[in-house]
């Protein structure tokens, strides 16, 4: 089969591997109907954090389950699946309480499990799927090739919006201050305004993601960043700031102005991988600004979120302004390393 | 009026002071029954704030109305009041949503407020309070003198132990661990036990103190500090961590404890002032630990916190260990200053 591998910054190849096998009795092979280039690929593409080795790559797919191990229970050959961005059993303590991104026999797409065995990346032709049963959530049927882009944005990046919104604890009726335009913030402005938000503030001065902020449900834009930023945030809230904020970039910059712009008592959802963040940790207790967040347990939404997909209730997939043949993998990290796309859907 | 002045680091002075007058038509003029002496006290006594310039000292007491100013609509001549650490307004937009310790119109007791009129401190025999109507709970009755310990402890420990257990996030059932055996630690596992937590893991090495957390509802105590005693609660929770974690003392230490201990998903509702914390934001994200919490709006907890002294349901006063008439207030601070006390009461 073909799959991609980065092998330094900028260097990314698709390649041909050897088709996967059942390894365990709890795998499942997918032949991947769709896959995406993440914004936190670019974190290796653009060199900032190290490729030591060449690596399979690609953590977000949707597809079709080809074969199963003899102990995968909940799933057959001929299913459509959605995969979270890390595989999980779903059964350990902290995959019952919801946290499948901290299972602990759970691990990421194209790294090694708990035995050394290597996981593939999604950005390829077929995965093996390590703890099948835990990992993959299937439709009902087959779903039509129209709904395939917002399947395929629950891999991450809408549920990693949710998880902003959800660790800000967003109420009905909050006005939402959503920190970052690109995919994950701009789900995170979706799951904000699913969630009741009142006011959703998107912070974007790209006019592309203005108007998917728009159709995700924002009803203010404001483009000035830094102190200006925050200043246009308080003076929309009367000078008393947002009743949630979400952080979907991960600079120190990012989440200074979340915090900056949280109204005391208000929580800041992060899920931007932290970069330089330092926590102001003087100013959040004399305010009482809460943060919370971390690596998305996509695994716990993605059952309600399909559904959400399935009935239209959402349209997540608009992300998605770039679609290519897997065979120009290449060129979709490019468009995104250089801002020309907002996030790049590759078809095997 | 006597009324107790910080000079300097462990330079504490009760004097005489003009009898504090209505200034704005929203104050009441409150006799003090007992006021007493708070950890916070002691970052001035030990010089670890700086006292810039002599300062009324005090933010704690409970007392009977004497006089209110004209505008004052809930309480009369006659009432016990409980009042908080700090005052405010009870009105604005900060106070509706319940985080009264950033009222815009509110400040602190001994500190000047917005018109740079000083607020009396609490350790004398009157206080000026301004923005009354806001700021005190008055009981129906004048309670038994056998009540005023717990009454006086809603002032501020008991309502600051609350809101690190209400920022935690604490539901029925939970496995909770507090780290920090002062008063505010002790406050924070009663609040735990009644809000249902099943098992409540003290970390405390002081045996008088672990009396009062084990009569307080804690379940398990810890000695060891450091690595040691986090790994101790990882192994009592067989490896998971606490559901949620109160940290109660503010220090770097207790803080890295308190984050080490919690499990991926969990918050650790943090009410120490923070002296020297810097938070892990990386370890935070890569096990979705949260930290909310701050300077506890005691104002919101106060009317149900008094129904629950009242009706025996709690009884937060246990932890005033020593009963010094307001004359010897040096001798209260010194003895909180050597541990020989938890906390200290003082009786004009």
């Amino acid at each position: 089969m073909k799959a991609t591998t980065i092998y330094a910054p900028r260097d990314v190849r698709l390649e041909d591997q050897p088709d996967p096998a059942i390894q365990k009795s709890t795998d499942a092979i997918v032949k991947v109907v769709a896959a995406c280039v993440c914004g936190s690929d670019l974190w290796y593409y653009r060199g900032d954090s190290p490729v030591e080795v060449p690596m399979r790559i690609g953590h977000e797919f949707v597809g079709i389950v080809q074969e199963v191990g003899s102990d995968v229970r909940s799933l057959r050959r001929g299913d459509f699946v959605i995969a979270p961005f890390m595989y999980s059993d779903n059964t350990c303590p902290h995959c019952r309480v919801g946290i499948q991104s901290a299972c602990s026999a759970g691990g990421f797409w194209g790294g090694p499990d708990r035995d050394g065995l290597m996981a593939d990346g999604g950005q390829g032709e077929y995965v093996r799927v390590p703890l099948a049963d835990g990992t993959l959530v299937a439709t009902r049927e087959t779903p039509d090739d129209a709904m395939v882009p917002s399947l395929l944005a629950l891999s991450d990046v809408m549920g990693t919006g949710w998880h902003a919104a959800m660790a800000a604890g967003i109420q009905e009726g909050d006005t939402v201050a959503v920190v970052g335009d690109g995919a994950v913030g701009l789900s995170g402005i979706l799951a904000a305004a699913q969630m009741g938000a009142e006011r959703v503030v998107a912070m974007s001065r790209h006019q592309a993601r203005q108007q998917i902020a728009r159709a995700f449900g924002a009803t203010d834009v404001i483009e000035a960043r830094g102190e200006t930023g925050e200043a246009a945030v308080l003076e929309l809230t009367s000078g008393v700031g947002a009743d949630a904020v979400l952080e979907c970039v991960g600079t120190g910059q990012s989440m200074a102005t979340a915090i900056a712009v949280a109204r005391p008592g208000a929580t800041v959802g992060y899920v931007g991988v932290p970069h330089g963040v330092v926590l102001p940790v003087r100013k959040m207790f004399s305010r009482n600004i809460g943060v919370a967040g971390g690596v998305a347990p996509v695994r716990q939404y993605l059952p309600a979120l399909r559904d959400q997909v399935l009935s239209g209730a959402i349209n997540p997939g608009l992300v998605f302004d770039l679609d290519l043949p897997l065979e120009q993998v290449a060129e979709g990290y490019a468009a995104m390393d250089e801002r020309r796309a907002i996030k790049t859907m590759l078809r095997p």
